[in-house]
């Protein structure tokens, strides 16, 4: 019998539907499995040597001495090539007759984790992706203080069928000059939910989530991984942190490390269980430069690409999973 | 320069980037090219002789003396074999902790549009097309009359890339014991729309498009086939019909077949443009069985899968839009 279950933050139901249920090498398509690759790859233009193929770099980790557009470069952020948003102007909708309209005003840009062609976020070594993580958050922190923008979003697609079209490591980072739907029903959905039970909604999640234990992916001190009750997508996991903070470019360096590393961890644990899957993963933060502060946590949520979003789904706004959680955590907790 | 439009009734942005526009065959990708297919395949459940595959039907139009589970129809409808919902039980959230569940209650059939393997809305001729959306309708009055239920919602998913796994001509229906996200906010926003301008949006919003032309795909007596200001994804289409209806249980016989004759010609003009693409239609209609009744209009969405939602979408719920809705249009009138 299917189950029906309720993100009691947006109150979005999910459908729990396991006649499908396919156990994890079951989801492995043949056209997913990665070639080797090559550590430098002559065209990729985030590889060394290729840096006049991107936009002028907005800021780069590198040794010293090291000129900037050159190698010697450990992390790097540049401009998207193809932006979906341009920094210039000013968010002003205009009506258009029964539309409004306003001039895509945004920043969005992409930070090159690693030098390495052939690296990934649970392959490389730990101190590299440290320092990957270190910059999410210093272009985070840069683009909070451009008044204009009103909301962040880091996120990152892995694979083709994830929509990355560069097999390069790299992360991307959105500055939106309004706070977008998925991100506004968080704020309103916390706020809905302390107000109806005095109590932040992830407290009640984690203390939930650590009783229970089933669901259970990776406890670390700062961090618990779990795939969460009403997970959408089959191997979805929540990287919440302990600390009740809203912004995660005021997180410590020393909490950032070990966010860098429980993420690493997780990410290992999805490319082992799933042979290397695609992915998307979401770094939610609270909206920036608002009237008054919002209540808010930030997240990480990871969405494994191993089923097609369809009419369903899109007509709906309610996912079906055809692998229970509990299943998805004991295999990514490698209980099998 | 991108651009931001909003959508009257939800009140959502999409951004308009059309840096990296395609024209309509740089869309088309090798593995998509539909492979020759028969009129009839052994092994293919909806096929003519191949009735006992499926459970057992639930509603068929059949040639007078044909038998039940047997050839001798033209348009069938059986439950879905593996559904994402059950029709048993009653609908009653019950507390799991800080969460809620509940039985996945609720009916998905499939409808077997014809028994030639390889047609498509678009090739079959015209009746049996009009047959096949009357079975829309059938299964739709028929759905809503189980008070369980508050909203329906007809899909059709063509193409792998758009989550078919079976490629013999068939559509799905669903009935839900709740209304979802999806539908909720198209009911809030023509509420609220309604509310501030005291008029219908699609009214205001048929007025316009007819006003400037430039994203009309097709006029019929009955119903205007348009690309949204605001769309989404490239060469989505709306066809919304001129008589502020709630419910298309309710059309009319002949309005129907003029629904369907406009779908299929809007379908025929996809497919010529961008060579069969994959795509998901949803056929919105009114929640139903409730308190009161609600302010809605029905119409139908198509959406071609011509790019890929990635982290961006998925977590700011904005949609990227990388072929203006005016050339949409325009090379869907045929004007090239």
């Amino acid at each position: 019998m299917p189950e029906l279950r309720l993100n009691p933050i947006t109150r979005e139901w999910a459908v729990i539907a396991t006649e499908r249920s396919r156990r994890p090498h079951d989801f492995k398509k043949a056209d997913e499995t990665p070639a080797p690759k090559p550590d430098h790859a002559p065209t990729c233009p985030f590889c060394t040597g290729n840096e006049a193929m991107t936009p002028p770099e907005v800021e780069a980790f590198r040794e010293p001495g090291a000129q900037p557009e050159s190698p010697g470069w450990w992390v790097r952020a540049v401009p998207n090539k193809f932006p979906a948003l341009a920094p210039e102007g000013v968010f002003q909708p205009q009506p258009v007759g029964v539309y409004l309209r306003a001039e895509g005003v945004g920043t969005h840009e992409v930070i090159i984790e690693t030098p390495l062609h052939n690296h990934t976020p649970a392959t490389m070594p730990a101190e590299q992706w440290r320092e990957a993580v270190r910059m999410y958050q210093r272009r985070l922190q840069a683009l909070c203080r451009d008044s204009r923008y009103k909301s962040l979003l880091l996120f990152r697609n892995e694979g083709r069928t994830a929509g990355a079209s560069l097999e390069h490591p790299h992360a991307q980072l959105v500055a939106l000059p309004f706070v977008p739907p998925v991100i506004q029903s968080l704020v309103d959905g916390i706020a809905r939910y302390r107000a109806e039970h005095h109590k932040d909604p992830f407290e009640a999640i984690l203390e939930q989530e650590h009783r229970e234990g089933v669901r259970l992916v990776h406890t670390a001190p700062h961090y618990t991984a779990f795939v969460p009750y009403f997970a959408r997508v089959p191997f979805e996991v929540w990287i919440v942190p302990h600390a009740p903070q809203a912004h995660f470019e005021q997180v410590g360096d020393s909490e950032r490390d070990a966010f860098a590393d429980t993420l690493q961890h997780v990410l290992q644990r999805i490319d082992a269980v799933l042979s290397q899957p695609p992915y998307n993963f979401m770094l939610f933060t609270a909206p920036v430069n608002t009237a008054a502060e919002v209540e808010f946590r930030w997240f990480l949520r990871i969405a494994p690409r191993l089923t097609i979003d369809a009419g369903f789904e899109i007509g709906t706004g309610v996912g079906i999973n055809i692998t229970a959680p509990e299943d998805s955590a004991r295999y990514l907790r490698g209980e099998g």
